[in-house]
């Protein structure tokens, strides 16, 4: 029997994002069906913002109402505020992610809060939950952002990502994610917060949340796993980052996570090579974008689901 | 204090082994002296094989003779057989790396021997360095190849690759080196074959040699480094594979290595800057190669030398 782990598709939200072309909703809708179809179970569809700040969410109604009717995979969806949130209360999602962000110069960027608002705005939408008598039907998770670094700020304290995670741990979070929104993780430090995390919020959930801008993101995965961490968000094909910014590069790509955590004894659930076809379909509806990835190219090797091995798995 | 690990550079080997374009002589010895000026400690600079089988090597005779006249690095030479080994004692070099392959097949594919008679032959070179009185002067390594699965042959057991380490240990090996060949290595097997092999020939020092084929090449590496090992083979911006074969990819990238293990508080010696200028140049010089890696396009993060921390590192 293998341990189950959580491969989280965020290819709708955080891949698309910053994608300047809209990608047509009935794509998205066979996006997010095939990669249930494939064995994922849970996926981020999309995002409650304005369409005037992210031109790409502007169908997040329709996207959200074909997510809430496929029974198929938990759907959730990001909410950067508390109107956000109510959007997605009355929209009947069961799942609702938002963030607070530990660098305050992102924080007061990104959103126009402290992060110690950003916190009151975190407790708000729990109040509004319970107000709803949605308690234990809707989960929450939160994620605290920028939390190796930011581009702004520089350097964030890992004792205000423990601190803020603690915070919104006691205010009612279901799942903490730890993100990496820029891209400064690396192994030791992961290893590092994951476990002072986890000292920190008890039994809660953490999801790991890696970009890949610098070559890191799958040895994080792998710092991640070992300092206990079960659920991951990914983006299929890597997509992400900014087509103006070369620099940038998006989440971890869901194809090489589920390689890599299968590879490590791990049961996703996910059937890889659907993934990988779903990809090739991807990679043809966005012309302009450089996906990654490797496991696409190469294939999963040739090899007998068990092999002979000389000493028992550790 | 940081501990010191060696990043040794395959690059101008294995990274040029087929590219197609002849790449000039003084490119060649350009691109050693500069790794070497960035902090490369080890170059392998060339292979001894006969410029028919692979004819990007018909200069090695006028690369080895460069790099044996450069002081300020300790250049390798591949030698495949006693021939290769015999000009290698011949030019004056002080490491000869050699190998065996753990799959049977790829051996008879590759060298046309069976792996017993390739340990003898193993057996021959160290003969060799004896009658000549260069014990204690030359280096010589041998590397266990295909040593997580084979193309050809599919699955190679852990044991046949112990044992392989076990037998050119005893028969003289001044270091082991264990390949991943076809990029068919996943953490876990890293993290176990490395100590079975540490556990069988005692305190030999052993390098891994990874590819980055399906994306997991630095995740390997943190399990060689987890599981003690402190030398990599690297090839700078992953150059390597088949332009024919689209499936293929090369090393893993120098400079994501440097940077993975830089992070991981080890000292690579390496000055990471000038090795990104010269991925930018050798990119310049094989506009027909697509180079990997990731740190090249996004830099290295602008933050502190020091982190604050919240715990010590463990």
């Amino acid at each position: 029997m293998r341990e189950d782990i959580l491969v989280r598709e965020v290819g709708l939200r955080d891949g698309l994002q910053l994608v300047p072309e809209m990608m047509p909703t009935e794509r998205k809708i066979e996006w997010m069906t095939r990669s249930a179809a494939a064995g994922v179970r849970e996926i981020e569809v999309t995002s409650f913002v304005p369409a005037k700040i992210i031109p790409q969410f502007a169908d997040a109604d329709d996207v959200a109402a074909a997510a809430l009717a496929d029974a198929s995979f938990l759907a959730s969806v990001l909410a950067v505020n508390f109107k956000g949130a109510v959007r997605a209360f009355d929209a009947g999602f069961r799942k609702i992610n938002t963030l607070v962000s530990a660098s305050e110069t992102h924080s007061l960027a990104n959103v126009r809060r402290t992060r110690a608002e950003a916190v009151d705005a975190f407790r708000a939408m729990i109040a509004e939950r319970e107000a709803r008598g949605l308690a234990g039907e809707v989960t929450i998770a939160c994620c605290v952002a920028t939390a190796f670094g930011c581009t702004l700020q520089g350097e964030v304290p890992e004792r205000d990502v423990v601190d803020l995670a603690r915070q919104v741990a006691e205010a009612g979070a279901d799942e903490i994610m730890i993100a990496d929104t820029v891209g400064y993780a690396d192994p030791l430090r992961v290893g590092r917060l994951m476990r002072a995390v986890a000292a920190e919020i008890g039994d809660l959930p953490i999801l790991a949340h890696f970009h890949d801008t610098r070559g890191l993101g799958l040895a994080n995965v792998v710092a991640a796993v070992e300092a206990g961490v079960r659920r991951f968000d990914a983006s299929l094909g890597g997509l992400g980052g900014c087509p103006f910014a070369p620099g940038a590069t998006g989440n971890i790509d869901t194809e090489d996570t589920v390689y890599l955590l299968e590879t490590m004894g791990f049961d996703t659930g996910i059937d890889l090579d659907a993934l990988l076809a779903l990809r090739t379909d991807l990679e043809a509806w966005l012309p302009g974008q450089r996906l990654g990835g490797a496991v696409h190219r190469a294939g999963v090797p040739k090899l007998p689901a068990t092999y002979p091995t000389l000493v028992a798995a550790e």
